[in-house]
């Protein structure tokens, strides 16, 4: 189970490719929510999204071997521009399965980062099956999407809200896989156990909420237009970590999302991908329980494509 | 004249209160321009903008008094956004007069960093003599958009493209008022005189390019949709940088800046404001004399606001 000096030791990893990204407090988004809101931006990442963090812990602490046979893993988009981004850095290659239909931003980047990108199967659980069994047969190294060095990896994200706010009162994160809102929990549950950490995933989507309120495996209906969230099959260690660690899991409608969306770009001049818009969605759906507390929210990632802005413009 | 060691003397007051800004190379937007881009994220500040660095480096080297009696300046938006968060760092008052029909997120943005803004006049400049007059009868310290500080503030920026890109060949900077072009020149000049420096302003506003071309002060058109680079009259300062420093100075059409602004959308996944599109612009319209250069292009600022980008994507 990953541990926050897991946490410290990705540090040094991390800083040698990433900045730390800001934590901005924004006067106009506050007004228009009535929250104290403090938004992390992790879409300032060079890949636009807070995975790369994890990528790169990973690939740190790979043999010379390891590294020759290269990276295999299934992506909706953000986790292969991590391992996409974290090959090249370590003179690695890297195969990546994406659903067909996949985020064509997310692809064209993960190319552009030298991945060579292989669409198979209609979603994520289906290339990560098929891409398992190709590095098998390869004799690389298989990175499923919630492994353990990316959490400690991703985790670092929230060592520097904790450096930025050493007074944050609570911390919600999106919830695709898990490794984000773990490695929130990790981190600050471990520094401060009152700080409380809350997941947020689409009402449409909602297989990690309802596994995590059951402790036990549970599938849901998968109907959101949120791939960062889209996640079909619960994964063990960040349920572990979620039962261990989360205060609240909770739920909000893919609409509601549009509207943070909408409401971020306008405010923070930053753009969203969906995923990205859920922790404000859920802090206006809890409004009152936020109330005079500092709240973090994990602003993930910004790969949207032009084709879905100008939609939501609408 | 601004020097290089001023620039080293406002680092501690810039870093007291920000982060240095990424510098990202993306593939999608080398493929697309056929370039070799480094984007530097000055959007990703605070207030979303350059700016701030200068403000923060004014306000530092104000004695108590000066203080005391706070701070009067005008602007378009940026530069009051930067003094206002300057004030408030050093609890201090500031009183920012606009143009009617300013920017309405940017002078949101003023109020809700606690700035008194007051609406003057048809344009920056007639604003800009209205408050300098305001200032003198309070007692209080008006603020020139071209201030030394400012300037020598504004130019860590370009100390940071330095550290994160040593070999960078181009530099290229719109040109407002021209404290972002001079900090620019100052710091890369002294550093490399091989490094070209280029300034950047609309076709349909040319005052500054036209200035810099005939030597001595002269006026043009002012029609452009970019408030951030709408000014009407030279600086004294920053035209005696420009004139020992330049290398170039070009104009771009604001339906090229347009495509600019949608390409650095498509390919970043950043929200530019119309002005931080103008080094793209210009990179794509001097395309042959930067083949197999490292162009790092000034990521200026992110205001714009949703009537903007809806219109923008239209």
């Amino acid at each position: 189970m990953v541990t926050i000096r897991d946490v410290y030791a990705a540090r040094p990893h991390v800083y040698r490719f990433l900045k730390p990204t800001p934590l901005h407090r924004y006067s106009g988004l506050n007004e228009a929510s009535g929250l104290d809101l403090y938004v992390k931006h992790e879409n300032h990442q060079p890949v636009g999204a807070f995975k790369v963090r994890g990528g790169l812990n990973l690939a740190a602490g790979l043999t010379a071997g390891q590294r020759a046979a290269g990276l295999f893993t299934a992506s909706t988009g953000n986790h292969g521009q991590s391992i996409a981004f974290a090959a090249r850095a370590f003179g690695m290659t890297a195969t990546i399965a994406v659903p067909e239909g996949a985020n064509e931003a997310k692809v064209q980047a993960m190319e552009g980062l030298g991945a060579d990108v292989v669409a198979h199967g209609p979603d994520f659980d289906a290339a990560r099956e098929w891409i398992a069994a190709v590095a098998q047969d390869a004799g690389g190294t298989f990175v499923g999407p919630t492994d353990d060095p990316l959490i400690a990896g991703v985790a670092t994200l929230t060592l520097e809200i904790m450096e930025d706010l050493p007074d944050v009162d609570v911390i919600i994160v999106p919830v695709g896989a898990g490794s984000g809102v773990c490695g929130a929990a990790v981190v600050a549950k471990s520094i401060n156990p009152a700080i409380k950490v809350i997941g947020v995933q689409s009402a449409q989507a909602p297989t990690q909420q309802l596994t995590w309120l059951n402790g036990a495996p549970t599938t849901g209906p998968m109907e959101t237009f949120i791939e960062g969230v889209a996640t079909r099959a619960p994964f063990d260690n960040t349920h572990a970590l979620m039962a261990k660690y989360l205060d609240d899991f909770v739920l909000v409608d893919d609409d509601e999302t549009r509207a943070a969306m909408l409401m971020l770009i306008e405010h923070t001049r930053n753009l969203p991908e969906g995923a990205a818009a859920l922790p404000l969605a859920a802090a206006l759906s809890m409004r009152s329980r936020l109330v005079n507390k500092k709240v973090a929210i994990d602003f993930s990632g910004g790969n949207i494509t032009l084709a879905q802005l100008r939609e939501l413009l609408a």
